[in-house]
C-alpha cells in the first residue's frame, strides 16, 4: 500500500535513486527528484527534479513543498561534506550548530538530523524498501552457489565486528577469509574496501577464491536511512576482488536489481547469502 | 642488562631489523639475521646472516643453532604467506595444520604458534625493546605539539575502536577526525591506511589538517612480538595525509628513531603522543 501521493527523493551516488524513480513510474505515483549536487550521477539529470548543495537545506524544504511533495526517502551515498567550504543557506546556517556536534559522532548522527528537520516540516519519511517493492534482502541463499561451513565462519565473524563496532557510528561491511580479517569499512565506502581485497588478492597471487564480503546496519541504526545495499555492480567488484561470496542481514539490507545480481552472481561463481541472527547465534 | 650471548634476529620489512643491528653493534653483542625472503628490505643483505623463506621452520632453527644464538627476536613486518604456494620444509611441514589453525584466528594467533616453537627449542625469546634501548614509547608529549581537547576527543575513540576488535584479533591501528572514524586498518597495514587517508583528503579538498592515527597492540596480545611501532617514515606519511598528528599507547609501542621522529614531526607541525590508560580513561 502506498502511504503517499508524491514522493521527494533526495537523491545521493549509486544505483538506488534511479531505482526508486523506476518503480515510483511503475506504481504510477508522482515523485520529485532532489539532486545533491556532487553526489547524485548525471542519468538523473533528465529526471523531474532540481539540484541543491546538501548545505542548502531551506531550499531543499522549499521545493519538497512547491513541488507538493507529502513523503521524503533518502536513497544513495552523499559525500560527507567538507564544512569549511560548504555552501549554506540560512536554514543550513541555523542548523549547522547541531549538524557539526552531531557530524561529531558519526555519519548516523548526521543523518539523523536531517530526518528530524525533514519530518518536523510535516513530510513523511519512509525507507527505501517502502518506496520499491522487493528491494529487501531475502534470508538464505540467492542463486546457484552456496556458502559452506568454512565461509557461514567468516560471515559470523564479519557481522560480529560491525555489531561491535556500533558504538562508533561506522562502518556497514567487512571482509573476513579463512578467519583471517581482510577489510573493515570506515569513511572509503563498500567500493573503497573492494579496491584494497583486489590489491591485497593481487599481491597474495594465490589465485584461490578466498573471503566473503558482509553487509549490514550499524546496531541501532535509523533503519529508514542508509540502510546497506549491494547491486550487480556490487558483486562484479567482488568477483574482481577473488571473494567467494557476498552476505548481507535478511531484512535489514537492500538489494537493488535482484534478477542481475543473482545472474552476475550465477556466471561468476559467487554465492549471495541472507543471514539471519539464528544463523549468527545472536540473541 | 644483557640476557644473552648472541640474538638471531628474525627479520621482516620496516626499519626495525636494522634499528636492532645497530644496537647490538653498539651495545657489543653479536647477532645473526635470518632475512625472511619476500618481506625483509635489501638493506640487510650486508649484515651477518642467512635468507630463509617463512616455511622453512627447521632451516631456521638449525641457522639459529648453529651460530650459536640463545636468544630470538622477531622484528619487522612478514607478509602473511599464501599457504598455498607456500615453501615448507620437514619441520614447517610438521607445524602445518598448527599454523594453518592459528591462521583461521588471526595474526596474533599464528605468530603465537612461532613463538612457541621457537621458545620450544630453547632459546630465549625477547622484545624489540629489550634488544633495542629507548625504543619504548613514554607517556606524554614528543616534541613542540600538543594535541588540543578536541584531539583527546578523537584519540580517545581511535584506541577504544582497537580495544573493541580485540577479540578479532585485528588491527593495531585507527585514524579518527573530529569523531569521524577515517580508517580502521586490517590486512593492509598502517601504510594503506595513511595511503587510504591521503586520497580522502584530496578529495575533501578543505586543506585543513584533521584527525590522529593512533597505534596500540591489541588487548591480548603476545607482546615480544608485533608490537605496534612508528617511525619517521610514519610521521611523513601522516604529514601526506594531513594529519595533525600520531598517538601510541605508552609502553605497549616502539618509537624507531626516535629523534629524527621529533624532528619530522615538528618541522610538518605534528603532534606526536604517548597516550597512557589514565589519559583514555581506561581501569
Amino acid at each position: 500500500m502506498v502511504r503517499w501521493r508524491k514522493l521527494g527523493i533526495l537523491a545521493g551516488g549509486g544505483a538506488l535513486p534511479e531505482c526508486i524513480a523506476a518503480s515510483c513510474a511503475e506504481r504510477a505515483v508522482a515523485f520529485h527528484m532532489i539532486r545533491i549536487i556532487g553526489s547524485a550521477g548525471p542519468s538523473l539529470d533528465a529526471l523531474p527534479g532540481d539540484n541543491c548543495g546538501i548545505g542548502e537545506i531551506g531550499k531543499i524544504l522549499r521545493i519538497l513543498k512547491t513541488a507538493n511533495c507529502d513523503a521524503v526517502v533518502f536513497a544513495g551515498a552523499v559525500k560527507r561534506p567538507n564544512f569549511a567550504g560548504l555552501k549554506v543557506d540560512w536554514r543550513g546556517a541555523a542548523l549547522m550548530p547541531k549538524i557539526i556536534s552531531a557530524a561529531a559522532t558519526g555519519d548516523g548522527a548526521l543523518l539523523g538530523v536531517l530526518v528530524d528537520t525533514v519530518e518536523a516540516e510535516g513530510f513523511l519519511v519512509i525507507g527505501a524498501d517502502e518506496a520499491v517493492q522487493g528491494l529487501e534482502a531475502p534470508s538464505g541463499v540467492l542463486g546457484a552457489h552456496h556458502p559452506d561451513e568454512n565461509d557461514f565462519r567468516d560471515i559470523r565473524k564479519a557481522a560480529a565486528i560491525i555489531n561491535a563496532l556500533g558504538p562508533f557510528d561506522v562502518g556497514q561491511a567487512a571482509v573476513v577469509a579463512d578467519g583471517f580479517v581482510i577489510a573493515i569499512e570506515a569513511a572509503e565506502g563498500t567500493d573503497g574496501v573492494l579496491r584494497r581485497c583486489t590489491e591485497l588478492a593481487a599481491d597474495n597471487g594465490s589465485g584461490v577464491r578466498a573471503g566473503t564480503l558482509v553487509k549490514r546496519p550499524k546496531p541501532g541504526q535509523e533503519l529508514r536511512v542508509d540502510l546497506p545495499a549491494i547491486g550487480p555492480e556490487t558483486i562484479r567488484k567482488a568477483e574482481k576482488a577473488g571473494l567467494r561470496g557476498v552476505a548481507v542481514e535478511a531484512g535489514f539490507a537492500l538489494i537493488i536489481d535482484r534478477d542481475e545480481v543473482v545472474n552476475c552472481a550465477d556466471k561468476a561463481g559467487l554465492f549471495v547469502y541472507g543471514f539471519s541472527n539464528v544463523d549468527m547465534g545472536e540473541p
